[in-house]
């Protein structure tokens, strides 16, 4: 499994993935799902997979084949006008790999699926986030769902439902982030550090580089021991259900 | 859907389930999940159940029609020697149930799957709980193991990690349990108040009545509408991660 979240606040985007893949219990490795395509000054757009590796690894890799070759026309992210049109390009390229490995005939390509994020500005356009499903189709962020999640995603997801806002600080988003990682790898193994994080402040345009939060991180290891401390004070803080 | 929660604490069980039964989102109903059975002085059990409403209710009538026939096979809940006679019977009950309903010569049982906890006492023997799987077969709660859900137990997990105490008090376990199912409501649509609440104290042997949380309980409420707020002080007072 997998676990990634990308957050819209009224500043900017954040983006968070955990590294873990597994095929059964007895074989994990550790992987990389978040990916960055940038032309400074003109666009920034970050994408996080989940699901099947061979899928999302050949769909990151036809998308960095087709904006790196000189072929006029004009098939990569990079080429996009909108951040719309990247997100029917991801879908498309989603879906043809997909079916790229389905055995002909059969209707199901649940062995295969996989579903992306994918996040960023285009200069002319608004900052967005689109949650991509493996039939190619998508939906986008929005006032009432300012956040997606993808993978392992619903024993993190009661905090955020609880604390976000959405113009809260980079760090406070961050923390919650951390937060709700922490409780996934708490409950399932199949999520895991390192996490990478990808920050986006809106009208930037910055190419910024991916950061890593290690296990032995020391301010996630210090958020992850005083969490049941601070949760169990704001229990405490509760009024009590008598029968 | 369905979320069912048992805890083990040092002084008794508590049980907590929902009541939201479903066949698609639009055909919803509320029914009880949660049924006890006592000789008073002698033996208090309380089972809920989880999965195709008709599996259960057809082993809870199975349970009650062996219990209140005049059968000297003694083949009765109330009737068993121990607690884990009681499990084996529920067991081969809930098997006997599903496959009954399985069209012959098909290997899976899942349209037709349940899974269910039982616990209780029985003097004689110490107070504890099995969750019993559709197989028949079941395990036990243990100081490692101190809860069991069953149902749509994700959401509500987190907080049980880090909150529960195997010495906490039958109020501070409901208050725990309440948040567990507020923000198991907050994310998944077939879970759904009332709630039904069934505790018993050690060696009690207790013929009690399970009580019943309804939506608009003001406690509940409060609890609900202030966790919210106790979550986001809880977070103020993390360390920051900035990077």
């Amino acid at each position: 499994m997998t676990y990634c979240v990308a957050l819209r606040l009224h500043h900017g985007l954040v983006f968070m993935s955990d590294s873990r893949t597994n095929a059964g219990v007895d074989n994990f490795a550790s992987t990389r799902k978040m990916f960055t395509f940038c032309t400074p000054g003109e666009r920034t757009i970050t994408i996080m997979t989940a699901g099947n590796l061979a899928t999302t690894q050949a769909m990151i890799s036809l998308l960095n084949e087709r904006t790196s070759a000189a072929d006029d026309r004009n098939l990569g992210i990079l080429n996009q006008p909108t951040m719309f049109q990247v997100a029917r390009l991801v879908g498309s390229t989603l879906r043809e790999v997909i079916s790229s490995s389905s055995v002909e005939g059969q209707q199901t390509a649940d062995a295969f699926s996989a579903s992306v994020i994918v996040g960023g500005q285009i200069k002319g356009g608004k900052p967005t986030v689109f949650l991509v499903y493996p039939e190619g189709n998508f939906i986008e962020v929005s006032d009432d769902t300012p956040f997606f999640q993808i993978g392992e995603t619903k024993y993190g997801k009661p905090i955020l439902v609880r604390a976000f806002e959405p113009d809260m600080a980079t760090e406070d988003a961050l923390k919650l982030l951390l937060v709700s990682f922490d409780s996934t790898i708490k409950s399932n193994l199949s999520v895991a550090p390192p996490f990478d994080i990808s920050v986006y402040e809106n009208d930037s345009f910055a190419d910024k580089e991916i950061s890593r939060v290690e296990a032995d991180d020391p301010v996630f290891r210090t958020i992850s021991s005083k969490w049941g401390e601070a949760l169990k004070d704001a229990l405490d803080g509760l009024p009590t259900y008598k029968i």
